[in-house]
């Protein structure tokens, strides 16, 4: 759960309508860092002003940095959803979790020449991410894998058979997978079990769809963290890896960036630990104002909604 | 984890080659659960004697039970699998989880009238001792739930679609499911989400197969206990749901009932947390002499193997 932080125990500004707070707030940053779904949109709806607030932020010059935990996309897929929305982006201005995985396997860790392959478990979003890092991979979405376990492969996997447990795997990469089963557990399994590093794009138990509830990329982790009794190395938010490969693309000075967001305890949090200058909570999503204001991880500031900030442009 | 019970701290008897001891062990029980794998037999492989062993207890008038936390096998089909190791055995004398989970929704549920069905991830097993109990059940080995998720399930789910989520369902059972799929999890955190009781089997992490170890029913488990932020009820060792269940059916005194088996912190657990008159450890499966003679959770005595009993029939 949530650390308390030294900075979520002060009070928030309650910055909507307040057009001189909002004027010295937007000077405060160079960068705005936008968590999405509950903040831009929710669901398939934009937000009414959201394009007009990204424009304005653009306008100033302020950079604008799209961060998602959404595993199955790539980021060109990811910019069609924003386009799809009507809200113009580029790849370059997106953060996804699949690709925040790619940077870390092949920027940060340190791979013997003979252990650089990837199993994935996950979607083509994890896939082309891994590919513009040109990180070697199996698993994923490879037909191969979408079929029983049979009788022989227990037998094939105790003996370590190299045609299903390739002995240059050094990394387990557990994304979102609407094709789990069986056969993809008991490998990855089997991969840690033998030394693989163990990563997750992402931690999130559930995925909102249609106002509803399914299960999320931390729950294709959940079988494998209680088999093998240990947590993976999760690269999405609120996890700092996450934030070390987007200081890392951006080159950004943190003192002069915001992260904007709807959860105290994803977003807000990520910001936090992440010492950035600021952190903007909005009300169009998960989070209350009780969250907000009296609860253990606070924001800088939050607004009712993001459009909010349209205040300052108003005669 | 295991908890330390007051009959746990004592030093175990070991009764390896004592005559007079073992003589008087047995004598203190009319009734011998044993656990199996590690216990009678390893694998496909019987230990030499096992037979002879129960011969020697069922000459001498004990009940014995076989006490197993397989689900995907029914009693019938257990029995099956004892009679190609070569051990005699009745039905009436197998108890499985998937037995103890059907006899604890109709015997100990109270269900309201129009939540009667249970919702099944699991195998064969489960299917075939739920309809022993008359239970009616949807899920399970049933080809419609081996597919992929679609978009429209999602709206489908959200509307609360009774041809997808039938609004009968009142208890959601994981067992072991070598099919397990996304739409399969969806559906049981949907139902346990809108009142749905949740069971497991049992709770296993993995299960041994050909020297290794593969994803067992609680694997199956895990990611509904991420997404829902609770544990099942589980009816496999060491619950005591189990116990109960087999107490309704032998009607024994626990007095004089032995739990065998080869595992401290669950078989020998399950043992002690049943008030059961003793337990014994075997040295055969996956528990130490140093695990039972010094660790949290001690039998109240310990064999090398379990043919050692064969010794009171000896000159």
């Amino acid at each position: 759960m949530a650390q308390p932080h030294p900075a979520s125990t002060t009070t928030p500004l309650y910055l909507t309508g307040n057009k001189t707070g909002l004027q010295e707030f937007l000077d405060k940053f160079d960068v705005f860092l936008f968590d999405c779904d509950g903040v831009l949109w929710s669901g398939d709806h934009c937000f009414p002003g959201t394009v007009e607030t990204l424009e304005l932020l653009r306008k100033n010059g302020k950079q604008v940095v799209f961060v998602t935990n959404n595993s199955t996309k790539s980021r060109a897929d990811y910019r069609k959803k924003l386009e799809a929305l009507g809200i113009p982006s580029t790849v370059e201005e997106i953060f996804s979790s699949s690709y925040s995985s790619s940077i870390y396997i092949s920027r940060i860790l340190q791979l013997p020449e003979n252990k650089r392959k990837v199993y994935v478990i996950g979607e083509s979003g994890i896939e082309q991410e891994l590919r513009s890092e040109n990180i070697p991979f199996i698993g994923g979405t490879d037909p191969a894998y979408r079929r029983d376990i049979e009788p022989e492969d227990y037998k094939r996997v105790a003996a370590g058979d190299p045609s299903l447990l390739d002995p240059e795997v050094g990394v387990v990469l557990v994304g979102l997978d609407f094709h789990l089963n069986y056969l993809k557990l008991a490998l990855a399994y089997q991969y840690v079990k033998r030394g693989a590093i163990f990563l997750a794009t992402n931690i999130d138990s559930t995925l909102p769809n249609s106002g509803t509830l399914f299960p999320g990329a931390g729950s294709m982790s959940a079988p494998l963290i209680m088999m093998l009794g240990k947590d993976p190395v999760a690269l999405g938010k609120p996890s700092q890896a996450m934030m070390d490969a987007i200081e890392g693309k951006f080159k950004f000075d943190r003192s002069r960036a915001c992260m904007v967001g709807d959860r105290a305890n994803t977003d807000i949090r990520f910001g936090l630990e992440g010492k950035l200058g600021g952190t903007l909570g909005v009300l169009t999503g998960v989070s209350s104002k009780e969250d907000f204001v009296a609860g253990p991880v606070r924001p800088l500031a939050f607004l009712d909604k993001l459009s909010d900030l349209l205040a300052v442009e108003q005669q």
